[in-house]
């Protein structure tokens, strides 16, 4: 039976960097600790912050809400319906019992109320239309429900597989974007990813260990293809050099200024014609999306 | 039987863009245009340069020369002997026979004559040893016997290979250093990648539909676990998305200034103090690795 570094109980986990062996206490201590070191690190949030955890029902949100209540954070749940089919009713199932576990407060938004559309409905390209609109409403939702930040859960194992996808296809733009926190802008909520630099099966390992209820269910939408190879290739790269992802995710935030152009600093966001949340253009992403501008001219030529 | 696009023979080769099949013959065509195209497009070569082509025994320094020479191009070829067993003695042979049917002078050096020592007998990295010896050793032949430019075999798995490489490791400096053509400086001369936008498949279909003697054998000190992960996962993204080495290679040379420093720009080479080829530092790498300075110590004290 391999023990635990610091005391006589079996082994739960080998840690990478430092290489040792934790039990399952020793691990939930460790885990818990390196959340607030990165919390500190990057100045993400603070105890009087009314914070919006958006949870889908996977590991990560869950993981996110779990490790932030148990270090005192002021936190409500977000989930949105997206009407999936089998996905949705699980995730449904695994966020509701987790907002009873924790005893918090759960906001349900349903995208059929919102729009008049399931993600079943729509045509064309559903992860990207589920993206822009999971960031619109939650956004919106906080914003007119007086939160002062969102938090997601988004992993290391996510913002590398992003960064790397990006320099793929020489996204210049987006490769000075990847933050752990971004600020507040207008109508804008500061959004924060307290797991950008905590790898997911760390979080797995701790969802597991505190028995934190979580939907495996996948979206049968998901377009995986190319981001699945990505998340093998970083690790198959971990096998020959363990924490490179970290060391990749390192090496990206001290260099990540040659990314920035004058253009983007000098931009300026306005209000949506049609919904009057911020916006890059005159309509924004989510009423372009849902072409809700249509509607708009429907009304006006009554 | 699928036939060629451009007769009624069969197909030997299936290119990715345009999808098109290609009998031997119209692919031999096909495969030289696209390597006289490059040549154009980046300005690489003369006729009336004098051009040494280094040759490993390989099947892309071996198909450089091979199809430089068919082109119409003045070319002698350049061999090291590294003195490692069985590697070795199948590289000269094929470099041998590979002059023979070209009918082109073939400069041997063994690095014996020159450091004393094979590279069996070094300790430490042998690979990066081998890098920096190769370079300078061909340098200097070129250069003291006359020569314009220096070829090599590097291809589009190469070059993007290490560039995702360098990337991964925020390697800046060598970011911006990726050329077809290294313009010739000082005692450094011109360096031509002529395969530089040319997939490692297709040269190896154009060695065999051209019968070029070349040897499979591979060096057994190759450090190649992290550059295969690397190809892995191109040749895996590869048939997601047909073409994507080309257009990430395409891309980063669109992009690159943006890994340019200043700092690089004004650097100014010197004489190497032991050699006095032209170096970066006081004493060049090949004398530094090759510890040529407690040499001349010794000679200096007697």
């Amino acid at each position: 039976m391999t023990k635990c570094k610091f005391c006589n109980k079996e082994s739960y986990v080998k840690l990478k960097s430092p290489k040792i062996h934790l039990c399952k206490e020793h691990f939930i201590e460790y885990f818990e600790n390196k959340v607030e070191k990165s919390i500190k690190k990057y100045n993400m949030l603070n105890k009087d912050e009314k914070i919006l955890v958006s949870v889908s029902g996977g590991k990560d949100g869950h993981a996110a809400a779990w490790v932030l209540k148990k270090l005192g954070y002021n936190i409500e749940l977000f989930h949105i319906n997206l009407g999936i089919k089998g996905f949705s009713e699980s995730s449904l199932k695994a966020v509701e019992e987790l907002a009873k576990k924790l005893n918090v407060p759960l906001h349900i938004i349903n995208l059929k109320d919102i729009t008049g559309k399931t993600l079943e409905d729509i045509r064309g390209k559903k992860c990207s239309i589920c993206g822009i609109t999971k960031r619109y409403l939650m956004n919106k939702f906080g914003y007119e429900h007086g939160f002062d930040v969102i938090v997601t859960g988004h992993n290391l194992d996510d913002e590398v597989s992003f960064i790397l996808n990006n320099i793929l296809n020489w996204n210049i733009r987006y490769l000075a974007k990847h933050e752990p926190v971004l600020p507040a802008h207008d109508k804008f909520l500061k959004k924060v990813k307290i797991f950008f630099e905590i790898e997911e099966d760390l979080i797995l390992k701790y969802a597991e260990a505190e028995n934190i209820p979580f939907t495996t269910v996948k979206c049968r939408f998901a377009e995986k293809a190319i981001t699945l190879k990505h998340r093998e290739y970083f690790n198959e790269l971990e096998k020959l050099r363990p924490n490179i992802k970290y060391q990749f995710l390192a090496g990206y935030m001290k260099n990540r200024r040659i990314f920035k152009c004058e253009e983007d600093e000098n931009f300026e966001f306005r209000e949506c014609e049609i919904c009057g949340m911020t916006s890059a253009g005159r309509i924004c992403s989510f009423c372009r999306v849902w072409k809700l501008y249509k509607n708009k001219n429907k009304s006006n030529s009554k």
